[in-house]
This record gives C-alpha cells, structure tokens and sequence, in this order.
C-alpha cells in the first residue's frame, strides 16, 4: 500500500516540472521550471556556504531546496513582482497538504516540515536558502541582459527590495552584485 | 576572486538544464533534461529509503543525486543502453574536471567527492541513488506507454538486466514492477 502510493507519488513530482517561472536559463530562450531551479538551487547551497554571512548547514539547506517549490505543483508559481504574491504562502500549504495526503505519515512529515522550515525563513539554514532562491534569478536575468525585468516592467528599487535578504545573508556576493544592477538599470529599456 | 568564480559557476550550472535525456516526464510531450531528473531523484531519495532492502542515510543520498549528472554538462548523457556507454566513465571524470576546476579546491573536493561515491556505486548511499536513478525512467516509460523503449527499439531483457540493482535494493519495488514490465512487453508494439 505504501509503496504503491510512494510510487504513484514520484509520478505527481513530475509536475514540478511543467511549472514555468519568469526567468530564462543563461543560454537558453525557454522558460526555466520549477524542477530544475530546484535542483539548481540545492547545487548552489552546497558550494555558496563559505559566502553566507553566518554559519550554515549546506547540507540541510540543500534538502530545503529540494521541497521549496513543490506545492506549485498543486497551485502554480506565483511571480515574485505579483501582486497576488501575499495569499501565495496559504494556498501553497493548502496545496502541499493535498499533494502529501497520499503519503505515509512519517514520509509526508519529513517532507512539508522542510517546505515548512524554508517557509518560515528563520532558521540559518532557511534564510540563506531563501537569499539562494533570490540569487538566481538575478544571475539569469544579468546573463538574458534583464530580458524577464523587461518583459514584466520591474524597476531597480524593486529588485533591490527583494535582493534585501541577498544583501544581508551573502555580503560579497553583493558587493560585486550591487554595482552591476545599477549598472544595468541606468541602461536603456527599462521601465524607471 | 572566489566569489565570482562561484557565481559563473553558477551560471555554468545551467548547462544541465539543455541536456536532453531519452525519456518523457510522465504527463508531457517534451524530452526530460538532466537537471530537473536529478531534482527528482535528489527528492525521492527523501521518502524512498524505507523501501531499500538496507539502512541509508536518505539526505546523503540526496545529495549523491545531485551532483550525480552533472559532469553531462560537458559530454552530454549517454542513453542507459547506448553501445557507446562503455567509456562513459572516463569521459565524465575528465568532463567534472574541467568544470570544477575554476572553484576554490575545497568546493571542487567536495563536490567531486559526492560524484565519484555515486560513480563507484558502493556505499550503501550511492546503490540506493543508483536504482533510484535506474527507477524512475522505468515508471516514466511505464506511464507512457513504454514510448522511450518503442523509439529506441529496447527489449524486455535490456530494461531486466538494467534492472538488476532495483531488484535487489527495492525488493517491494520491484515486486509491484515486474509483473507490470512483464505485461507491458508482453503487449504489441515492442521488440522481441
């Protein structure tokens, strides 16, 4: 019975991977998905560590990257510049809930206890996932030369308000980070 | 100087995310890429561990997983029953090189490290990621309608002998599996 369900259950995670973000991979002209910026960011915790503010396990970050996006399997990605983006936390534990029913209860705890942890963004470990999680698409749009700001109309004082956590968990990388934002944004195309 | 390093390796990263593997997520009509499967088997290893014949710690596995493809991003994949496949190994040692070489010796180590304990298949961490890996292609053919064996004209006794290791490290796995391989390949359309 468990097995069945745990079967059945790698088969939903497949979801994860049709849920298209705004972002573009440096190098590519499709959209990323939810699935492989996962993956992307759980790499990244465990080689990003020595650049966090204060000491981390980047290990267990890496598990919290693995689940961060996954009830988007159930509700869709919300993009960060929406405005929709503040019932976001709600209908992503709805939707983990509904995804996990299935699950033995042991497994199905282990799983939304680090969506949880992620969520709540207190742990070490937690926040600097989340500044990881922030990180990235910056990196992608400064390769795509700002192409998702420019389609979605986002201004610099935007960015910079959402980089805050960047700024504060990974102090070098946004010292080399900052100056090429503004950079960036003092060029043509941009909404100002 | 190391800080910049990590963030073109970052962007680097995204290298994965082009590499096409052979099968089909289920649900959807595009190929898988290799950063999104590592995702998947990365999150499997976290509530599939009750199911292996043997006591693993789940989040080493995870990470095993995800660095397990990685060095693809220079070779690119080769199909599990590709003739080619034989030199694999070397090709992909010799591809991580190159692209961990930028990093700072200890993230290089430590990245390496997961790689080769996934490559040696040995620990008891790194068999339970290899059937995971060997796994979830099998249940993605299954879902559709064995579309990836059809193309690429693979017999019942390929994916068997594949299956070895998901024989002996997911028993109750493999129990539910088999019966179903049987019938599937026992159906119309397939080599003989």
């Amino acid at each position: 019975m468990n097995t069945e369900a745990r079967l059945d259950f790698i088969l939903r995670l497949d979801g994860l991977k049709a849920v298209e973000r705004k972002t573009y991979p440096s190098g590519m002209n499709r959209a990323e998905n939810s699935a492989e910026h996962s993956w992307h960011c759980a790499l990244c915790a465990l080689f990003m560590a020595e650049e966090c503010a204060f000491p981390v396990d980047a290990r267990h970050t890496a598990l919290l990257m693995l689940m961060h996006d996954v009830p988007e399997i159930g509700c869709g990605d919300t993009f960060a510049y929406a405005e929709a983006r503040a019932g976001a936390e709600a209908r992503e534990r709805e939707a983990l809930s509904g995804l996990l029913a299935p699950l033995a209860p042991a497994d199905a705890s282990r799983l939304r206890e680090l969506w949880e942890e992620f969520e709540a963004a207190e742990t070490p470990e937690a926040r600097y996932a989340n500044a990881l999680d922030r990180l990235l698409p910056v990196l992608h749009n400064l390769s795509h030369d700002g192409l998702s700001w420019r389609e979605h109309k986002v201004r610099l004082e935007q960015v910079m308000s959402r980089l805050a956590g960047v700024a504060e968990v990974l102090p070098g990388v946004w010292a080399l980070l900052k100056p090429r934002l503004e950079q960036h944004f003092a060029g043509a195309g941009h909404e100002q």
